[in-house]
């Protein structure tokens, strides 16, 4: 079999204040902003903070190098993130793996017996097309298929 | 300020059952064991489970596009690893990043006021130096730098 995971995309982390866990990450790490988005399905407002440089955008499965510290802040307790920080506080959220192609990972993976939480991909981070997996049939990890955006 | 993180160098995953949680990677995802180590200090049986091609090996910090999967199974209850599985269940430990040089990398954290685990660097996996920062200063996320071992 072929590995499905091109990369480690990002870490996904739960914060309750998106500005601080910023300037933590500027100041501690040097990190940039690389995208600050609000992403109403999922409940979030998020920031990817950039590690490494590679070609400097997230520009599809050729990319080499980059990943990103993604910073998430609940838009209400009732969200998912929202959930997490009350029952875990804040901390790991999710880990983000890229693939090549979202909808033939999905297939593939479902065919093992992981269950989806996505059965189709949504929008994510940056134009990307993501999906995530159960954690119960992961050892507990949360975690997140990453087909990048293609280049304009 | 200069980014001191080049990049995601790995996950690191708590699991029950090592060989299990190695089998899972392998079915799902398709990642293959890259090293299979104990470390008494940490008090873990680990396996490095390969993300991307890379050039094949951590080779130092030019070194592009490799990530790993780090499974970790406590070598006994009273361990870090064992005592996060009973307060939290399997799931996602820490995260790992790589550093060009290590001890300048804590000495630059450290004078941001980052409490650090380790004062020195201490031997991590596949011949690495490595060092843990306190989560209690970084948002709940347990951190790791990893300077990769020189190429031979």
């Amino acid at each position: 079999m072929l590995p499905l995971l091109t990369r480690i995309d990002h870490v996904g982390i739960a914060c309750r204040d998106l500005d601080r866990a910023i300037r933590l990450y500027q100041e501690t790490f040097g990190l940039e902003v690389a995208s600050l988005e609000v992403n109403e399905e999922q409940g979030v407002r998020e920031a990817m903070m950039q590690v490494g440089t590679g070609f400097g955008v997230r520009a599809g499965a050729g990319e080499l190098g980059v990943g990103y510290v993604q910073l998430l802040e609940p838009l209400a307790a009732d969200t998912p993130v929202g959930k997490f920080l009350a029952r875990r506080g804040e901390g790991l959220h999710h880990v983000g793996y890229g693939v090549v192609d979202v909808r033939q990972a999905l297939a593939a993976i479902g065919g093992t017996g992981i269950r989806l939480i996505d059965e189709r991909p949504r929008h994510g981070s940056m134009g990307a097309s993501i999906a995530f997996l159960h954690p119960a049939d992961l050892g507990g990890v949360l975690t997140e298929l990453v087909q990048a955006a293609s280049p304009a």
